[in-house]
């Protein structure tokens, strides 16, 4: 197999899904020989990034996120954007399955000419999943989505990792005993800028509305994560279809209001910048952990604390001169 | 002045606070030649120490942290308890003040004989003052401190890190308009094993109640912080005296269920692990963001970053093998 940076940049500048997806699979790709390559696209596309409208989708399993995103992902398209779906999926590394895998789940937006449905990559560390689904959302801009919706499960970090990677963070939520206030579980309140209650349609209606409110009455005492915007609560329906447009109005009155204030270029830089350090950070880390005499002396040290015969801060000082040993003797 | 260390480990075995108060200053020094001296003394009392309860205690300036402190400290030293009362104050360092440092907001405890009260460490980075209050804690329960009550005012990541070295982290909350849910500010609902609403007395009380019952149903929905332990909402008042006993009633059956399940010793050993392997995290932090060639680089690449002429895994690449070679060329 031959791979033409240039010929797969032109490709996805002209919008071709087929070199869109070559370009995602070469960033995918684990093999180094196609780390160099990888890089090189994005280099190259970089100016035609950072025009789309980037939002976050969070929600416990059973939430509705794929009903909705078909729902809103369809209704966009009919409006004439063109909507990317990406996931970040922690645990696809782990159980082999993905969130966004079973594309069946989204029939009617994956035909969609407009739109486009990539899985959450299948492999790597957290931190690896991270880094493939930012480049994946920079090609996607350059092929000229104007929408991307990144999904998560809320495993772990994922969702302050997501928060992380967009403008507006959207939490879906459910109605039903118990479910009230389920997004509190993970301290995700903090992260959103609106919560959508759905499946407010037939006999769960009432208790949506109950909801939404619920919702926005706990959003009022908390301290706006946009500065300048005050989270909402909506409901919608992904059934009937009542309520997405709703959605839609309130993600382009945020999109105006940060823009003029300049919330909205801050949050991107900032997040760049935040990126950049926590790339170093894995780095550090993996140097100092992967190092094979800290691997073996680690160990030692922590039984020796845990038994408590030896302080913390002298295991510290102790490793840390080893670890910079290992070096000095290159 | 010569420091003895088997002279100071002896009083501070023996419970003479003037020895204690040696023990400690020695490890607030930021002389290098003092961190030697100061972790002999540590490795020397270590079997000593961890037979206290320590609990944390958080709540918004004005919240009654240092009228519920007094009241409750005096009460327990009725009982026959010795009581340390500390506190991680990261603020303190910025303004050169210290939550603790006016001691006449504790003038009853300050002169019992049974309590010891250490201001906050008044200099130093915040995971600094964190290394300090924690070894302060080991010379106190070496000291025959049996309770250690450490304080913070919640600023920035010191209730996290509170959460990291104590038992039971306690919130104390205030009523009043717009306070009632003030905790969930700072997503600190999902640290706390009890929330104490203070200042239930006169008319305050019934909105005291309601405060509680409020609290009650947030907890409710959330997962335990600690495994078997469902957290719980009181109220008290240091005023009165009313409702101290049934804090230290949740307290004790706190120690005995966890004690129990093994989830008391499992999250001490867990604790010391996490804090082995923080401080390596921020040796490595340093050894990296002070290296004076990187100290260079940085500022450039992360301005060619948001200015979209790098991309940033590219941008990391670089200033990693950079750090590299300022090793290799040793």
């Amino acid at each position: 197999e031959s791979i033409s940076i240039p010929d797969i940049k032109a490709g996805i500048l002209k919008g071709e899904r087929a070199k869109l997806a070559k370009g995602i699979t070469l960033i995918e790709s684990n093999a180094a020989h196609h780390f160099e390559l990888a890089q090189e696209l994005l280099q190259s596309i970089l100016p035609h990034t950072g025009k789309s409208l980037r939002i976050g989708i969070s929600g416990v399993p059973g939430a509705g996120k794929s009903t909705f995103i078909e729902a809103f992902g369809t209704y966009l398209c009919s409006l004439g954007h063109k909507v990317a779906v990406l996931a970040v999926d922690p645990s696809s590394s782990v159980n082999g399955g993905s969130i966004l895998g079973d594309k069946t789940r989204m029939e009617e937006l994956a035909r969609n000419p407009r739109a486009f449905i990539r899985p959450s990559p299948s492999e790597g560390t957290l931190g690896g999943v991270h880094r493939k689904t930012r480049e994946t959302m920079l090609l996607c801009e350059a092929a000229g989505f104007d929408v991307i919706l990144i999904e998560t499960v809320g495993v772990g970090q994922s969702e302050a990792i997501v928060r992380g990677m967009v403008d507006f963070f959207m939490m879906l939520a459910l109605t039903g005993a118990g479910d009230e206030l389920q997004g509190m579980k993970k301290g995700i309140m903090e992260l959103v800028d609106g919560i959508v209650v759905n499946k407010a349609d037939g006999d769960n209606l009432p208790r949506a509305i109950k909801t939404r409110s619920e919702y926005s009455r706990i959003l009022h005492f908390l301290q706006p994560v946009t500065k300048g915007w005050m989270s909402k609560a909506l409901t919608c329906s992904a059934v009937t279809g009542k309520g997405i447009d709703d959605v839609w109005d309130m993600l382009q009155e945020f999109s105006e209001t940060t823009k003029q204030s300049g919330v909205f270029e801050d949050r991107r830089r900032r997040q760049s910048r935040e990126w950049f350090h926590s790339l170093i950070n894995s780095q550090l880390h993996q140097l100092f952990y992967k190092n094979s005499t800290i691997k073996q002396l680690l160990p030692v040290l922590e039984n020796q604390i845990m038994a408590g015969d030896q302080t913390i801060t002298k295991a510290v000082q102790e490793v840390f001169q080893t670890f910079l040993d290992t070096f000095e003797k290159k």
